[in-house]
């Protein structure tokens, strides 16, 4: 997606080979006008295969998955990393483990947002090893529901979450791969 | 705002006096059409006043204030809760206490999106003691930018944060305000 890759281009700056700084309008400032185009283009891609809801992760993927459902017409559900008094009822909870952070998380879904039989569509903002990606595969095989396609705003394509989704028969569309980065620069494959 | 207060008639539910469980539509599910509505009528409300951008507070506003930032044609800055490798740079931090919560977390973002002289619109799901408020109040202040307005999705008009708000002189515009609620029903002002 041309927009995206200017954007990453002009504003995103490599602070090392694994970390990609693009806070002016991804994931702390947010360029709303272009996550409306983002979401836009999901709906392109992923429209007419019978999804029943937009599914992503706390916090940065809500902008871009907000106008994605919009545009395919779905409710969005939020997976949560924190514990919240509103998360009440009848849960379903999987470890993520974060490779590039060293750290780990429990993700958490109400069961009533992810029914049995249901097809969603995961969207986030970034894939690297792909352990957020498999979290979320993991509430939806306990929930009994499919992980139909899953849309990246960025992915880190020198890294694994691609490859081993892909090999698991998952429809995975990024759009913007990124090859390689650098303090001199970034490529797209 | 008929449409969103017939959402929490239809679909909330008040767990005690305190706590109302709106996840099927706001903070965990979440009808974007209805925040889209929601995003247009605070630019409505909000519209013409010089703002330079909506800011919010992570994670249940950054659908609603998305799509008013979008509806005002401004950027977005999401307030962070969590530390993280993206938070780098200058940052302005301020402690906020949640008392209905009984926790407390720190606030942080990046002087660069909060500058001397700007004009930003708050944007929140719910004001309750308005803890939250005042933090974004404080961050505004440590970088010398004026909060112009606050927009509030669902107020809990039974408790303080309005008025005290209010006092100090902030336009507070809340688009359902909640006079009382129990397991017997909700009430609005």
């Amino acid at each position: 997606m041309q927009m995206l890759k200017e954007a990453i281009l002009r504003q995103g700056r490599a602070i090392n080979q694994d970390v990609l700084l693009v806070d002016t309008f991804l994931n702390h400032q947010v360029d709303v006008a272009l996550m409306k185009a983002v979401g836009e283009e999901f709906a392109k891609h992923f429209g007419g295969r019978g999804f029943t809801r937009v599914v992503t992760i706390e916090s940065s993927g809500i902008a871009p998955a907000s106008f994605t459902a919009l545009a395919l017409g779905l409710p969005l559900v939020i997976m949560k990393k924190q514990t919240s008094r509103i998360l009440t009822g009848d849960l379903l909870h999987t470890q993520v483990r974060s490779f590039t952070k060293g750290t780990s998380y429990e993700l958490t879904v109400k069961r009533d947002f992810l029914q049995p039989g249901e097809n969603v569509l995961l969207i986030d903002d970034f894939l690297a090893s792909g352990e957020a990606a498999f979290g979320v595969l993991n509430l939806a095989q306990q929930a009994g529901a499919k992980v139909g396609g899953i849309g990246i705003v960025i992915e880190k394509a020198f890294q694994m979450g691609h490859q081993r989704l892909e090999e698991l028969g998952y429809d995975v569309y990024s759009l913007a791969r990124v090859k390689s980065m650098s303090e001199k620069g970034i490529e797209f494959l």
